[in-house]
């Protein structure tokens, strides 16, 4: 071959390999150097929703309620050792795990002086005795670790004088007997569990000069008006007579002595004569079969038709006993109370999934561990379904299958019986932390009342992420429901936006969402399976709080096949792995305006006229309530424009920020100084009858009868100036991040 | 060609070309996919450093110093709108500006009756009066717009009584008066500028029954003992002797009617009687020779030596004047406060340029635009640096140049001098945005009170940046040095870790920046050149709020040249450059150890004793410090170690928020419930001695002498308790974010 050949096929050959060597970088798209940015793996959220097991959570159920767990007790730490091994196991543990102790304030009823009811007859001599401990009737409800019933932080004391019976111990309640003459100084007063808080009827009774206050479950209330031990358990899921539900009579939450600080050994604590909302004067639950003893045999007028229960006898208000029953008729009523208060350790466990793209996002996910006796539905039918979920994810963990885009917290709580103890310290000890990174809170405590419907209480945006999750999860019943479509014939709305939806529940305080949602600002969401309604009207499941919570009741009536708790454990596991694993994150801020809309229209419905009357406008309010509207779905419209495209991870970010953090704009440490961690200026407390914003509605009706111009006045304008400010702070978060 | 060879020759072709392109696709690492990430890029830097014209800070300052321009008045309204169209100008703008209004309670001299100081003779009449206005000494000082010297904020009312000399009126003053014997009931109490607050006089003053209070500047504490014409302004920078500093006698900041609520129209407003923080007795600033006419015809007992001044005479004590003075011995001095309060419109601009890859990072930077005259100085001279500032980033911006990583945000504030009312409103308007998203703020206030040297307050994380940024630039000064080590000769500290290095003051509540670093907890800086203190002890530039304050003052005497001013641009410039650009934000959070470290060793040896008598034991707050440092520490590791590698983005901005948020551990809006604003547990006023953590000097300052078990030992324990408790906080903030 000549040279010149050689020469020009060898810079043809150069030339080709070049143009081949340009047109292989610059014009075909590397696909390795930038992968699709990881998002919730269907096939995964498959495999959690296969792997979870009903019988699984039917054996954790077991063990866990297999012994009495009251906080801080023996059985309590051993079940925190429980928790650390299976979380730290190596096959299907989590990254890692610990506990953490408080020392806690807590309340105890003596061993060696046990609380006492009794009847004094005239001479001074006792007549009658109340039942001390409720009857062993499964074998389950003797020993030395089945705690005595009693009120948490009532006071010891031992108060006698006439008995007069205060229907549910309302305000009103004692009100209708001094309306009807009935002289309450010094008296005892007979209450039924319901209508307010536990604590809340001593506080009642006390400013009316009650001196002891005796607290019961009427078969009305909690039986469906069934009362015999042929129709109660062992027999039906119904309260035995002897059944006495616990619980605390601590008006707040979190550990008494240490408001707003983490109840740490070294943590300065309030001394003990500066602590507010304990029950002022002795207080002690019974059981039906002893109410029933002392209220048939009450003396006076017969009680308001509305009073009357189940007990199968005329309620009548006392006080005293009437002359033809089973008591003299002068006789009294002695409640000896002989509760301590006690430092304690309590231990939260606390295990983590690390992320693998947004370690620093946090889907919490908790229930508390401790019982009163057994708990196997409260807390153990939560921490069963707990302990499921965490196994299988972290099998998935440890195989290397699956790791999720953002972190995942399991907490197991301690304390929460009496008060929210373990989840509150936490807050307060790791506020700033949690607040700057945590997505949402999820909480299943009880996670079967009964195995009619999903119950899901929560903050506007998970709606959407619930919606989501149940619509494909089969339900548990009868036919070929979803859970979705299952939920939505028991609890449902109109919705503006979505037509008939099933509807979410607010969250008040009854369980560790609490600090989460009205002290953080973390939207927050409560998930369990609950009743039909047209079935029983009991006010909770009939055993709540008492010793005959146990495994087999659960077995036998709760939830047979424990269907009702995968259902939960799906659920739950379904919206953990949305939050965790979803490139966009599925909080849906728009859906908080239909609240805002409807809070609105209350306040103009049914306080526009009044606060015009006081020259104070609404106005302010409604442009508020718009522009949050029209920012909110704006940002809708831009997560759906950026959705179609193959936004960068950090835009994702930054639109993620926005949907996590929008909770916390309506947080206001300043709102209600009365009211301790309440910040969240939609969720406070609302003691106002219209359900509005709570402190307009709160402000407004203690302002009602004023004067204008008087200071109640002043709070309703302070109050309506606070909502609007957060209104408008948060629709400024939404808005683009560099628009002014 | 033999057809072989041809299908030989296509094959071997694209053989080849298939080759280079495989190779092309595979082997060659394509940057266009994975771009090396935003960075600070030092060549922008350079061209923004070599582009700040200290000729064009001297022609902003002509403009913005040409009319005297009072908050809310028609020429701030003007500069509302120079502001605006600076910001919006097409060749040198940002990317949006606008105003937004707050209305706000601001006070104001009566035009009509304006506020007079008389010396009334035994038999009522007046027989002396001192200026009610300044000198017209450069034909500046007249016309309507020059506000008469007064007290902004001191109460209307025409108090008569015998004179006293009060000193500084400070506590210690009016109990010295009162040791001497002097009753001060109904006096008017003469005091001088200086040692407390100014609202402090009137306050001290009226708990001792004084009537009213005369202010005045000492020209031993403002003039280096200078006096005479001749020796003052306009012959040289002295305050002449007709000057009069003006000044907010507001205790707190913020618009008095809406504390922690934005003055937008609608907010609630306090009522005027329940507003607390304003002067309680009629207050009204003189000049010193008025001050000469009143204090040098004292009669009583000679002043203590640390009293007298430069006016040339023995300062006395009074009451009333001695008998060979000039006026009548009985006579009586009248003060008459005509001063109104108004609701007023004060604007706050804001300017944006976005952030190109985080938009949703601000760092913020900004001054008040009010001046009580002209305002040359105080805060003109900030604000012509803002000018300039934004007209070079303005520039680079519009040309396509530059668009920095981050956001920054321009702010001028409104009506700074009444109480940091502008950014006070704005912070609340706008408080979780900002708090969320804000890496720092940067305040240039009076960017040059003098030319000698740097002067930075800061909270210590801002240290890092502040000198990188100033070991870059050139000092104005002779020689050839950098404004660091210019700066390290005038102020300086021996730091354990890095040796002697320029000192930072901290951040009281001297201008817009308290805020954001006490109330948002957003780590802030306030930047300024200054004296050279061998050369003066002028307690600030002598013509400080006064009509003397002018373009001429600044361009004859405080900053020839205006190379101190270009160095203050300069530098903010830089700080800002580094901020918004850096890929790791240039915050170093472990420069909080050594003041946490130097807090704790003041604890333990001034109170250390103390508080263990009364069985308080510092343990908890030395292993929370340990944690704190070390946990920085650890941090400070990591990101050396990522800073080695190409880490991604997203892990950067996950670093980023750490370094960002700590600030905001150290929040805690309980802690301080009387101290309105403050909420940041290491920098909230001190009043307490000991150089430590604010709460614990304040609250073992006033426990001292009571009992173990008081309520002010329990606030002790409680306020060491919120310490440990932040800096336990501020330590899990800065753990590896999946830690638990």
């Amino acid at each position: 071959m000549q040279w010149t050949k050689v020469l020009g096929l060898g810079l043809g050959a150069a030339a080709l390999l070049g143009l081949g060597i340009i047109l292989g970088h610059f014009a075909i798209p590397k696909k390795a150097n930038s992968p699709a940015p990881q998002d919730l793996d269907l096939e995964i959220l498959e495999t959690v929703m296969g792997q979870l097991d009903a019988n699984r959570i039917r054996e954790n159920l077991r063990e866990l309620s297999r012994e009495p767990h009251l906080a801080s007790s023996p059985r309590d730490e051993d079940l925190v050792q429980l928790l650390l091994q299976r979380w730290k196991d190596p096959e299907s543990g989590l990254d890692s795990a610990g506990a953490s102790t408080y020392e806690v304030l807590l309340s105890f009823p003596s061993q060696e002086q046990p609380n006492v009811v009794d009847i004094v007859g005239p001479t001074g001599g006792i007549i009658h005795s109340c039942h001390r401990t409720e009857e062993n009737v499964t074998g389950e409800q003797g020993g030395p670790d089945v705690v005595q019933p009693y009120a948490a932080y009532a006071p010891s004391g031992t108060p006698q004088g006439l008995l007069v019976y205060a229907n549910r111990g309302a305000e009103e309640d004692f009100k209708e007997l001094q309306t009807q003459g009935i002289k309450l100084e010094g008296t005892i007063a007979l209450t039924r569990y319901g209508g307010v808080g536990r604590g809340a009827k001593a506080v009642n009774a006390a400013k009316h000069g009650v001196a002891g206050v005796l607290v019961y479950t009427d078969p009305a209330d909690i039986n469906d008006g069934l009362s015999s031990p042929d129709e109660t358990f062992p027999n039906s899921w119904y309260l035995p007579p002897s059944g006495v539900e616990r619980g605390s009579y601590y008006e707040y939450f979190g550990d008494p002595l240490t408001p707003y600080l983490p109840a740490v050994p070294s943590s300065f604590r309030v001394d003990l004569a500066n602590v507010s909302g304990f029950p002022p004067i002795p207080t002690q639950p019974i059981g039906f079969q002893d109410a029933r003893d002392l209220l048939c045999n009450l003396n006076g007028t017969l009680a308001p038709a509305t009073w009357q229960g189940a007990l199968g006898c005329h309620y009548r208000l006392g006080p005293g006993f009437r002359p033809d029953g089973d008591f003299p008729a002068d006789s009294q009523v002695n409640v000896s109370v002989y509760n301590r208060l006690e430092l304690r350790n309590s231990s939260n466990v606390l295990g983590i999934i690390r992320g693998a793209v947004e370690p620093d996002r946090y889907v919490l996910y908790g229930n508390h561990r401790d019982s009163w006796v057994h708990g196997a539905v409260d807390p153990s039918s939560g921490t069963a379904v707990l302990l499921e979920l965490s196994r299988v994810l972290g099998t998935l963990l440890k195989k290397g299958t699956w790791r999720p885009r953002r972190s995942i917290v399991f907490a197991s709580w301690g304390a929460e019986e009496f008060g929210l103890i373990g989840s509150t310290e936490f807050t307060e000890e790791f506020f700033n932390k949690l607040q700057e990174r945590t997505v949402a809170y999820i909480n299943v405590d009880i996670s079967v009342f009964a195995n009619a419907t999903l119950r899901v209480q929560g903050t506007p945006p998970v709606q959407t992420v619930v919606f989501s999750a149940t619509k494909e999860i089969r339900s548990p019943g009868p036919g070929d429901l979803s859970i979705y479509d299952n939920w939505i014939r028991y609890f449902n709305r109109s919705s503006p936006v979505y037509g008939l939806v099933p509807s979410l529940g607010s969250l008040g305080a009854g369980s560790d969402y609490a600090p989460f949602i009205h002290f953080l600002g973390i939207s927050s969401m409560d998930i369990a399976y609950t009743y039909d309604r047209s079935k029983t009207s009991a006010r909770i499941y009939p055993t709540y709080h008492t010793a005959f919570d146990t495994f087999d009741y659960v077995d036998k009536f709760l939830d047979p096949g424990f269907s009702s708790h995968q259902a939960v454990a799906r659920t739950a596991g379904s919206v953990i792995l949305r939050l965790s694993d979803s490139f966009f994150l599925p909080l849906k801020v728009s859906d908080y305006s239909e609240t805002l809309r409807s809070f609105l229209q209350a306040a103009q419905q049914d306080l526009g006229a009044l606060l015009e009357q006081h020259s104070i406008s609404l106005g302010p309010l409604v442009n508020a309530v718009e522009k949050f509207e029209a920012e909110a779905a704006a940002l809708g419209q831009r997560i759906s424009t950026l959705q179609k495209g193959s936004p960068d991870p950090l835009q994702v970010r930054m639109l993620n920020d926005q949907l996590m953090l929008l909770e916390r704009t309506f947080l206001n440490p300043r709102a209600f100084p009365e009211e301790r961690y309440y910040s969240h200026v939609l969720w406070a407390p609302r003691t106002g009858s219209v359900v509005t914003f709570p402190g307009l509605s709160n402000a407004c009706s203690r302002a009602r009868d004023t004067a204008s111009g008087s200071e109640a006045w002043a709070e309703v304008q302070r109050q309506l100036s606070i909502v609007v400010t957060a209104l408008e702070g948060a629709a400024a978060t939404l808005r683009p991040v560099a628009d002014l």
